[in-house]
């Protein structure tokens, strides 16, 4: 079992990364900075003469992402969303579903995934918009969507201290260690 | 009254661009489309030293979103949510609540909201997350979140068949001249 | 094209009940007050010795609703949610599923639905769990979900005054109209 | 610290109810099973003539509610909301707003609330409209919502089988040891 682990934040060792790190550590992982990569925003070329897509970083990261069974996204919660970053990526996939649709959807299809996300105001509460919206993401795409933490946490470090969280990473890591 | 129409797709001339322009026909508008311009994606300095963010379209564009009165976002529902540009300029909001966060968001308190989002997938029901991101967000500013539109298109010209989103806009429209 | 007009208020004539009634106006309909009809709490005998359900007017009712086409919930917004005579009557469809799960399912899955919901309270935000729990038990029984109107009201007329609901109420009409 | 519990199945040693038991072992507790008392439908009298109330165990329940610091809805998912019982007893909470809203307020307003809601039909996804109408009570009563389990379960013991939902649960045990 391989996981990708996709890191929304643009800063490093934040809650959000401390978190998955906590999650993955001793499994095989790609860890993923989108950071690291330059993901121009998506061009909709649904209804026009097809152009040519940004000549960026997207296929190395969707690539790499395709190539494990277990998706991990990993967002710091800003404005009540998944990080830009965060979404440009997705939006991207617009691209994959016109290159190879059949392909792109039938790989998802194949992979579970797991949100997790990291905010200071009432996470548990108004974090919930956005694991919506990847519960629709993961119904389009066919991907099992295995569940989501929202952690509480605002200065690098406040995440370690959420027992409840960390409770619940844990036994995500027992459930892990028995499909292997 | 003013109205700052930020439109978030990438194409021009789209469902949501051409709801948002009956909406505002014959008002005082600044229009703007943020595919204009480079918007980077927000560097989160909050628990680190203060570096310099990026020099970048940001401050023209939000001056001229605080100088009007009304503010419609306008987005296609790209993957259940607004697209990477929108989520993106609104993520940049946390640096000028870094560099001034009484003026930003006592201007923002003054000012009324409307949410325009068109998607092709049942966006009635999947497109509620979005509505709901905003209303934090608005809650959060302090802003008057007034209404919203979640409508039905996917090729350009759709949107104008949908008469029952065509007659919301219609009050709307009736609304905000009373209030000339 | 029949109509089974579901009315979950206790009140006579408040704004819920005033806005189905000019949605159905002049079409062939059923109404259904549920404040005329015992129907006692759903008894959970799923993993019991089958008791007795209670005899009341539930069969009464849902045979009515299931002998038409379009079914039209309308309640009152009590504390965010459905009224209790709603949510009641709809957890004894529990009890269908006992009697006779294929004959239930396969005759609301013919079937199309409408929610009406009326409030004082930011009903166009505050009212989405209310949507989002219709749009899971429509998904469950493979009813067309068709629409919402989430309506502003307090003192009884007040949601006749609502221009935007109106017109919303208006162009369904126009709707139904073309499927006759 | 006393807790009060409020049962909202009809069913006895249900999931929803064994969950609620483990989390509440050991400390001072009041356990209140709604399917125990009488308790009619709200009536609407915002509007008329004040009429008599129901003369049922509304006043009895809500008494011993108030009467302790936190309090714990515990309800089965049924049909992707609180269980009827459930339902219709906050319903009657506008009564105690006619009779005394200063006072049931101020009450309210000093009490922390927690939510335990039990299903299976992926209840981490589905049962979030049911929080969220939670999150909206909590925030008119000025109630502390401190948090909440969505866990799995269909046949009575389910719940005792999900590790991470007892690890959830025996972190709030501690926290709660902590306040006492």
């Amino acid at each position: 079992m391989g996981i990708a682990v996709i890191y929304g934040s643009s800063r490093k060792d934040g809650n959000s990364e401390q978190l998955a790190n906590v999650l993955v550590e001793g499994f095989e992982v790609d860890q993923i900075h989108l950071a690291d990569y330059n993901i121009e925003p998506h061009q909709d070329y649904r209804h026009s003469e097809k152009q040519p897509y940004p000549e960026d970083d997207y296929h190395h990261v969707i690539e790499r992402v395709l190539a494990q069974d277990v998706i991990v996204f990993t967002t710091p919660i800003y404005w009540y969303g998944a990080s830009g970053l965060t979404k440009t990526f997705i939006d991207r996939w617009s691209q994959s579903l016109r290159e190879n649709k059949t392909d792109f959807l039938a790989k998802l299809a194949t992979k579970s995934a797991w949100v997790i996300g990291v905010g200071d105001d009432k996470p548990h509460l108004k974090g919930i918009p956005l694991i919506q919206q990847f519960q629709y993401i993961f119904e389009y795409t066919g991907t099992t969507f295995e569940g989501y933490i929202l952690g509480k946490g605002n200065k690098p470090g406040d995440i370690l201290q959420d027992a409840v969280t960390l409770a619940t990473v844990s036994e995500i890591r027992k459930l892990w260690r028995q499909q292997l």
